[in-house]
């Protein structure tokens, strides 16, 4: 039964809860504060954003929150995600570690997103929201978005920052497939994106700006909300399927992973398949390594502080407690977008804060090697942020063969690359390149990060 | 259990064994012609191109042929593939019909192209061939092969059309990533291309041109040969387990289809889901209608002529009997770039002209109408080859709405369409056209087509 290469779970084996792991946690995280009176935010801070139910999950301590049916239906277009044995990997690394990953690129967007978009829209349209309002980079988390309110009638409207709608036109196809009405930012829809043309007709936008255009819309209309694709505590909790799925997965097999890596942007991906296994290992049943593994040009978790900061350029946000490199850090253009974030998931933050799991940087030139070896092996063209947990699994591989060790690794492959094909074109033809993060650009990122006693 | 979306099965439920519908047919299919002499090729005609083992299935008239353990442990790297109940689709149709899809987008190289490629270079491994050489347009089936020659270690050569090659250079680097060679035909690596471009620098170069690139590199090395990615029976034979999984599928949820569509460029994709089902029909075990779909701007088997053609456009291939618009036909530059081909599998004409399976045309503007309708309710973003099938199936489902039949669809989702969004774009821009083709250009691409009685 072990040389599986594939380990699936029928439909009537899918999780039908989410997991919180604010239950389990022997500390507490730290809350987020509002930025004004500088105490813990309530739930009305945030009810002009996002719906009461998400509201509660995001303060929730409960253990598990039950999937709704009509969210489990759309998860069935591509739930639960397969798990594979990487067979072909190990025989090109000559290792004697087995290597599993957990395959999120079949969505229909290609990532894992759509496990958090399908239920914020469900719980937006209970509350009969019609519209839901979005930021997005590449586009993964627009598409995603854009698809799970296709599922259920609501309207989507997405700022994309102005560099990527221009260079990179086919997640914006894509969104548009799926009905979303995407915008460049700064856009003149919005008073902010109005100022900024003024300034610069052709200015390039960024995520921080674009969060700004999507939130205005948002607040202005009773009937719009917004929706935030990484991050936030019930973010997490939605992705928790992917981890939960992989506990079953791995006891089909009779499996428990000695070492487990994901990596971490905002934390989402991270968080959804290492959640289940933290909470395993705080209740002594396993005792694997958790580790998160980040780009080097943009190292929140092995180079930023942890202390309160916005989550957001413009510092809109409540300030949350999280590792940061400064709000106003501006990292390389990097080929994988979604890791170019400069804080980090509360939740990931404190659990690294409590020493339960570790991070590591990779830089971005070993990550396409690890890709290419992994294509070639499993067939499979990862998306750029997973390359980093390739790379990663592929350092403990060769450590495994190095000390004659068969370690049992886990791994989250949360996306193909189809649309990443123009990164792996500068990989191969040699213009990829890794770029030095000097102390002097750490410390601007942190200009305006307020000091919070 | 018939409210299931994915019925899937395990690796160990897996067909072992391909099916050769030869063995069944009431009439033998014409044999291919030496184009010299015009009697039936021998294996010796093939044998510069093609391995013996290839060549032996090309001819084989026994009914099952075991799949290579080396084969099945690549496939399930993505099989078996998953077979849909689009639920969703249904209901936005509001139709009695229950529609099931079956799914390739799901392997390394998005499409079904895979399951004959990956034969194909094992087969060629086994006889000491250590590089295959290729044609391809957009880059479906170059993009198979690559793949494919990477698990088996070999070299990997692919003449891409120019034009394809200077516009969508993703297909190109998803080939390279599997460490594949992409040159531009014509090039200038052959005496052919080399005196295509001494006329024109900028050739826009033709699938015609590039075979003939891929063929002539081929015959002049005894380690090398040619690789065809449809037409020809062992491709078709390779292809059968799509349709030997989804019987065991849809006998996992106690259906047999009432009609069974699917799209024809070659005929591979077409012949691989339906032919198993003909061999059921054939013996009274079942009795669906079985219907080819076809884009009306290349109309092979509804408005084409039954009759011995070249296979290629310079006329250098073997005679085969098939329905063909002619060798010179040069169909509108549409964007299922995988079914503008002249002529049709010799076994998917022979079929029709017996009268066991049907056929018609339908205009790709109403195919990218219902490609939406499925994305948006069904999540994948489909191919432009099958958004033929899901517009034939649409049209099925919508009769048994107004006849109130409650009929069981099944069909083939034979790829994604990831790298296919500028022709979505396209679409949603209300840039596309159907444009008429008129008796006129079908009897300019009859000319040159041999007069044999």
């Amino acid at each position: 039964m072990t040389d599986y290469t594939k380990i699936l779970l029928d439909e009537s084996e899918m999780p039908t809860r989410w997991y919180n792991i604010v239950a389990d946690l022997p500390v507490p995280p730290p809350p987020p504060l509002h930025p004004g009176t500088l105490q813990p935010a309530t739930a009305d801070d945030f009810a002009a954003l996002f719906p009461r139910a998400l509201i509660e999950q995001e303060m929730s301590t409960e253990r598990y929150i039950d999937i709704p049916g009509e969210v489990l239906d759309v998860y069935r277009l591509w739930r639960p995600s397969p798990l594979f044995r990487a067979h072909r990997l190990e025989k090109l690394l000559d290792t004697p570690a087995k290597i599993y990953y957990k395959y999120e690129g079949v969505s229909p967007a290609g990532s894992h997103k759509p496990n958090t978009a399908v239920p914020q829209v469900w719980y937006n349209a209970q509350e009969g929201i019609r519209k839901l309002t979005t930021e997005t980079g590449a586009g993964q988390w627009g598409s995603s978005l854009a698809f799970a309110c296709a599922q259920f009638g609501l309207e989507c409207e997405i700022w994309q920052v102005a560099a990527s709608y221009r260079s990179k036109p086919h997640r914006r196809t894509m969104m548009e497939i799926w009905g979303g009405k995407v915008h460049p930012s700064p856009s003149n829809l919005t008073e902010f994106g109005r100022s900024l043309l003024a300034q610069d007709p052709d200015h390039p936008g960024s995520l921080g700006i674009a969060i700004s255009e999507a939130v205005s819309e948002a607040i202005q209309d009773p009937h719009t909300r917004y929706a935030l694709g990484s991050v936030l505590n019930h973010v997490l909790l939605h992705q928790t399927i992917i981890g939960e799925e992989a506990l079953l997965q791995l006891a089909k097999v009779g499996e428990t992973p000695d070492v487990l890596v994901g990596c971490t942007g905002g934390g989402s991906n991270f968080g959804g398949l290492a959640f289940p296994f933290l909470r395993e290992k705080l209740a002594g049943r396993m005792n694997p390594v958790i580790r998160c593994v980040e780009p080097t040009a943009c190292p929140t978790l092995t180079r930023g502080q942890y202390r309160y900061d916005f989550g957001d350029t413009a510092g809109l946000t409540p300030l949350m407690k999280m590792h940061t490199l400064g709000h106003a850090f501006i990292p390389e253009p990097i080929h994988a977008g979604g890791l170019r974030y400069h804080g980090m998931a509360p939740l990931v933050s404190h659990v690294l804060d409590l020493g339960l799991v570790e991070a590591i940087a990779i830089p971005q030139v070993e990550c396409f090697e690890g890709a290419i070896r992994f294509a070639r092996s499993e067939g499979i063209v990862p998306a750029p942020e997973p390359t980093h947990a390739i790379a990663a699994t592929i350092r403990e591989a060769i450590a495994c063969r190095e000390r004659g060790e068969q370690k049992v690794i886990l791994t989250a492959l949360c996306g193909h690359g189809h649309l990443d094909l123009a990164s792996y074109d500068k990989f191969l033809s040699g213009g990829m390149r890794d770029l030095e993060l000097t102390d002097a650009m750490l410390a601007e990122g942190m200009r305006g990060v307020p000091e919070i006693g």
